[in-house]
């Protein structure tokens, strides 16, 4: 490790919170496929913990924290148990998984990429597997469930905010200027951009002349 | 690796016990869905190595032991080639594959239990990592096959069985107390109670106040 | 690193061509699927990244190329600008696809095998390696589209020509004959083995006794 960036504790306080939003949104995803307490429990450990697992493998921090901090493995257990009593009924359960998971795209593009740095990855690099720990989980999630991941799937640009945060984590780095200040404003930047996404419906477009061609595939 | 907790061998023929039995079941989920023999030999190697090079990844045993260990190559290509001659009728295949894959269950929460240990990882997350290799191959297998994972989709408790085996282990580390006899135990505990939860139809309960609630999506 | 095999320069070379035609079969896939332009990108650097990563993880490569060298991320995302613009009709885009993908079969498994090689794996464990490495990508995209990968579905014998490649490569390093023209060799083998494979419908064989049984399932 090259250097810390930041105080210790922050960089494990934000893990852990971003842990608990993916976690509850892994849980109540399979409340809603009507999945055991066992599959409650291991959507939960899956979506937590599958994209700083991807990212710790990818920059060699073995054995993964995943399994080497005890933390982050009952933090999703308790998000687990939380959501097993307590769940939203089954027509506004989407909504509350979406919320949860754009707080972890938040919370998670910045601790992906802050660790990228201090394991030695230059910037860009380090931007990218912040994208990929935040969005990893998710994507983990979707393939066990069945379903293509919202990454590829979502119109809504699922993957831009995950990447305008880390970007601006790398730029703040860049300019020596990471602090609990700039720090929130990539978590908020990325948590807000990606409701107004899902509110406004904002659209990414598709492959040029391909709009006319046609339908979608079934 | 802080010490050996096996004599020389064990670890080693439990390995390939397991990955044979799994190889096995693998083999037979390809030929009941009609793929041809390369087929048949990619899911007998995806089902057996898959757990284990998890583990390896995680805790950093690289080149993991599934490309540095010759036997871990063969021993699932000799499977593949005893289920391509000799395989059960279709309408019997499906029980053939529960009982190799319990077998291979039982077998690999020991093996991946111990080897996290010996790698240094405290004894609640070796028994976790024991349950992700026993429980890996066939979550990759099902992915690969464009299934649920019974991880996640069967009623009958497909993860309670192997949590048992590698807490057994787990506390038998801790007592000091890993022996053939010990180790014997834990390997078929897991097997028949595997066997009598889809025999008996163990279910685990869903989410509080879920059961009266709408049907299961389709 | 034990040694290099080739040339500086060469490996590299050789990985980039790889990357380029595989991160094309990717974009391809996702504009014949409808996806955005993100979705496209994604498709992209998982198809032309997702072997190779593999193969740094399994052998201990780490930070893993894919994150560590600037060219292997922004390879992908040039050859996902030309196919956003430049794409062929819906109808003859499955045959450019396969097109791609067989030269990037023919350029991974090549270096696959010599990647492994040197960082100290047997011949035979550097060749699965180096098959892994070539169907590896394509393998993920078709997971993540939610299809059955070609590698098990395909009975066009989708894995022999990265086989034969693999071994052809494994061969000339135990023959000490490894150069410009025996690498070359290997590529358009494998190139032309799955052309000629799709071409002529070569088919592997079911399991013994399964063809007269029941049809295949839904």
């Amino acid at each position: 490790m090259l250097h810390d960036l930041f105080p210790p504790g922050v960089q494990h306080g934000l893990d852990l919170a971003g842990i608990f939003v993916f976690a509850t949104a892994g849980a109540l995803l399979a409340v809603r496929k009507n999945f055991d307490v066992f599959g409650i429990v291991v959507l939960a450990l899956v979506t937590a913990l599958g994209g700083g697992l991807f990212r710790d493998i990818v920059i060699g921090a073995t054995p993964a924290a995943a399994f080497s901090d005890l933390g982050f493995f009952v933090t999703p257990l308790i998000a687990a148990a939380f959501v097993f009593f307590l769940h939203p009924e089954v027509q506004r359960i989407n909504r509350a998984i979406n919320v949860f998971d754009a707080a972890g795209l938040g919370l998670f593009c910045v601790t992906g990429t802050t660790k990228a740095y201090e394991y030695g990855l230059g910037l860009t690099a380090s931007a990218a597997l912040g994208v990929a720990t935040a969005v990893g989980g998710g994507v983990l999630r979707d393939v066990l469930v069945n379903e293509v991941p919202s990454l590829l799937r979502d119109r809504e640009m699922y993957a831009v905010p995950a990447l305008v945060g880390a970007s601006m984590v790398a730029l703040f780095i860049s300019f020596d200027n990471l602090n609990a200040v700039t720090t929130a404003l990539a978590i908020v930047t990325t948590f807000v951009l990606r409701l107004l996404a899902m509110r406004y419906h904002l659209r990414a477009p598709l492959a040029w002349n391909r709009r006319s061609s046609v339908a979608e595939e079934p």
